[in-house]
């Protein structure tokens, strides 16, 4: 076993030794409201939002972007299991505005087993037509934090599938403080 | 403002106050892996699997499935910023477990504010072309968690943007006990 593997297995055996009354915690989120971030190592969205073990639904990308499958997540979660709020928080030093879809590309373009791949029904489409080459993939790069946060949630409001009402938030977590600063949303 | 989002705001400022030598922290992380999990509520992946701020990279969806979003995280985080291991971690009592692509449609026959809605580039695939339906979007539900984490891993496994000599681990969380128990890949 590889060392990773052992100290995260150890370190659940732990966890799982303190688990006490948590495996009591119902499936729908008990403060109904959903975030969504980045998968940068630095962030702990529990820790940083306040959250404890069946608090909130956590979705996490490369970015925090609201790509098809950040939405598909958060339309479960709506429908099928109530969040009333969701925020969706980028962050300073991020990952996404080091690089463009061009430069991956070309990262890409010696590691890429086939030129292409089928489509075969994962795609967030309906049909999801299309062949997969590294190069033409939209990796949801981010030039500015701010436009950034503002084009998601925006995004997220004007999608067919995502109710009127539901308020969205927009932030950005400072990974030098760890404070969130509020990004205004234009109408 | 929200009583949700008073409270996060709250809490952040608090978690800011002792955020100390946190704010050194280099972007890729420092125990270079990365693990992709299910959005669920229950689930605190830096607590079950023993993680700090700096250490991994964390992935989540409804699911914790291999969508393209989640394939193109995992891309991002080996190629740009060094992860050398993955662990994809399914649950018991997944929300996932509990519906149909078939019900998802039906749920939101009602609630589509268009019939269609055009690619814009947000799709995962390369040209993305199609339509949006609740009815036809693969909501990525899961039938058995063994399956899936099998499916999911091979389904990594066998990307074309995804390298060949990285280990991925397939385990379930147990949401009563919170213990990881593995699910053997066949080959």
């Amino acid at each position: 076993m590889s060392k990773i593997r052992d100290e995260v297995i150890t370190a659940n055996a732990k966890y799982a030794k303190g688990f006490g009354d948590k495996s009591e915690l119902p499936m729908p989120p008990g403060r109904r409201f959903a975030v969504l971030t980045c998968m940068d190592a630095r962030l702990d969205p529990a820790k940083f939002a306040g959250l404890s073990e069946g608090d909130a639904h956590v979705i996490r990308n490369a970015g925090g972007r609201a790509s098809d499958d950040a939405i598909r997540s958060l339309v479960i979660s709506y429908k099928l299991l109530g969040t009333k709020e969701w925020f969706v928080i980028h962050h300073t030093d991020c990952g996404m505005l080091t690089f463009t879809n061009e430069i991956m590309g070309d990262l890409l373009a010696s590691s890429l087993k086939t030129a292409t791949v089928d489509a075969d029904g994962w795609h967030d489409s309906a049909d999801g037509s299309g062949s997969i080459e590294g190069r033409f993939i939209n990796w949801l790069t981010i030039s500015d934090n701010a436009k950034s946060v503002v084009e998601d949630v925006q995004r997220i409001r004007n999608h067919p599938l995502v109710p009127d009402g539901i308020p969205i938030y927009g932030y950005i977590y400072n990974c030098k403080t760890g404070k969130l600063i509020e990004v205004p949303i234009p109408e």
